[in-house]
């Protein structure tokens, strides 16, 4: 049976990848809707491809031309677009591979209308993972983390459907400063810290990387996804990055999931679970390549993100979405130029301590959060440079 | 809800464990039955905790005896006292743990009257898994391997019951020769072979593990496990022993099953299918402790038995009952220090060479077949020290 899919960012990287999965699997999917940024030339080609019954780009104008350039498709734009999109009843499932808060509200849209969603968006569920979550049980719809970390964890969890879980473990590659001093990350060029050893990713997650700030996130996902206590969520560094993660059951049996770096794999996963198909031929993993997989506790001291991730998971409310959107500013800051790579924790942690919480905040509060977080960023360099 | 077992080799260590999990379990199971050979002091200890309704040892004196010393406890005796044990469907599931072809027939009586199997035996399968494996599925019934690498694939496939399985691979921690030359593997003395660096474990098992047939032999009974061909079966050297088994899916997903070298988990696992308890405190596997993963390809001019074990899988037949008589008989002598590490393996190839194969063996077929080979061996001893 054909499962009818839409692609929210298909001309993104995930989106990308997910449509050659799609051209992999023929006959698998019917692509209902495509939804695009600003790259009207790609979603054209797109078009052409797949035929989707629907698209939608950022804004009004670019929906304009593009109505006039293309057939029979029905051309939305802007938010409201993403929502008509990832709601309609028409998708089995909708990947939600947008960037940033943009996410939140197309996701909530699509679970409130019983569809699926494969989430490639990290903002849905750090800031609003209380909000998502809870919706997703009422609805009784599947969230299929499409995060090479998050699918793996979601993968070795079947194993064991009933088991009670002791520990959910996460690995880092550990970035490109995992074997540097902090004097040399304190140093950093943009440059270097975008040299990112494993994966090739967006900037913004690629400096991410570099001060654990990323795995701290993604600590906040799993939380929420997998329903277990920050306190049972381990990370550990693995250079290597060929376990993407684990997880140990009450009896004590650690289930992992293994493979070379490739997205293509947790892709394909979400977006034909539960079924497994060839698809996409990836490489095996041969272990008599493996030159040796090695296992690191994160050095805290050096990576203070990770920790400051964790508290701010730990006292929930607000505080997940302040975190983000501080640390997103001052990432921004970072890859202009005008901080320090050690200073975006050192942010993060000022904007948390005057932080004001909302306990079981509504979408309004998130949103409140998360503007908030941003002007606390942009005041804070002001200050600074009055200094 | 309580479940009605029995342990056929009770004071075995395999045996003597499982009852170590049961006590960690209480109120988990009722044990029905009991089975050893000749230590009747532990057995009557394991009937005073344990409450059996029945026990079985090896012979008539040593039942008569055991049944004026203890109360209300049926005494049986022998092979059929194996068979009656295991056939009776008072039991939900029989925990195999006898060893040799001892353990063949009354697999047969639990399948046949719908008692899940506990599988700790390895010639059952090795010599009949034509049959038991036939049987099994007519009758509905679980088998599940004991034995740390099977209940390593085991879980793993648990993780996507439907997908098709690319390659089962089966780690090997290497034995003691792993490092060390072929003439240095050629002069070993019966008490280096039995240094095993990771597991302890009998000294049949120990000398195979030394020499990869154990891991050949393991070979073949993944094969009728998990009914994977022997070319997508894959024997990769884990000096480490940390990675029990993995599993490669149809998408390039590789999920494995880790944990500190335990036997506890695989026959907790076994016995509690397909729940999960917490049971015998295991120690955590802490990534962090780790000091590196290895993993190479075997040697095969260095250990030929491994190689001898797929071709004696793939010809089928009684191939795999004559592999496995030839080369039990060549390790006792190695063991009674008649014949070199090396020597066992080059019996095995000649035994293997001169014989008679039956398609789709009977039982009778496999006893034959179990009984010619022996008889080989011990001609060729004949034979070699006439020369």
């Amino acid at each position: 049976m054909k499962r009818t899919i839409s692609i929210l960012g298909s001309t993104g990287s995930i989106g990308k990848q997910a449509l050659e999965v799609v051209e992999a699997l023929p006959g698998k999917f019917e692509i209902f809707a495509l939804a695009a940024g600003k790259n009207t030339e790609l979603l054209k080609e797109q078009i052409e491809k797949f035929r989707p019954k629907v698209v939608s780009v950022s804004a009004e104008g670019l929906a304009d031309e593009l109505r006039s350039q293309v057939g029979q498709v029905e051309v939305l734009w802007g938010s409201e677009g993403l929502k008509e999109i990832a709601g309609n009843r028409q998708n089995d499932m909708v990947l939600m591979a947008v960037t940033g808060l943009n996410g939140l509200e197309p996701t909530i849209c699509a679970i409130e209308n019983g569809v699926d969603v494969a989430l490639a968006n990290k903002e849905t569920l750090i800031s609003a993972g209380n909000i998502v979550i809870r919706l997703a049980k009422e609805n009784n719809v599947n969230i299929i983390p499409v995060d090479s970390e998050h699918s793996a964890v979601y993968q070795c969890l079947r194993a064991r459907k009933e088991a009670t879980v002791k520990k959910v473990i996460l690995t880092a590659s550990g970035g490109p400063f995992r074997t540097k001093t902090f004097e040399v990350m304190q140093n950093a060029s943009v440059k270097t810290t975008l040299a990112h050893p494993r994966w090739s990713m967006g900037d913004k997650i690629t400096i991410d990387s570099a001060t654990l700030m990323n795995k701290g996130l993604e600590v906040i996902e799993a939380h929420w996804l997998f329903n277990v206590d920050y306190s049972d969520i381990e990370v550990i560094i693995h250079p290597q990055s060929i376990i993407h993660g684990a997880v140990e059951f009450a009896d004590g049996s650690v289930i992992a999931q293994m493979g070379l770096p490739s997205m293509h794999i947790p892709i394909q996963f979400a977006l034909t679970y539960p079924e497994t198909f060839e698809g996409i031929k990836t490489n095996s993993l041969d272990f008599t390549q493996i030159l040796g997989l090695d296992f690191e506790k994160p050095d805290l001291k050096k990576f203070p993100a990770l920790e400051l991730a964790y508290e701010a998971g730990k006292k929930g409310g607000t505080y997940p979405a302040a975190l983000n959107a501080i640390n997103e500013e001052a990432v921004y800051a970072f890859l202009a130029g005008n901080i320090k790579l050690t200073d975006i924790a050192k942010i993060v942690s000022k904007g948390l301590e005057v932080h004001k919480n909302t306990e079981n905040p509504s979408y309004k509060d998130i949103l409140e959060a998360d503007k908030t977080s941003r002007i606390f960023v942009k005041n804070y360099f002001v200050i600074n440079s009055n200094c």
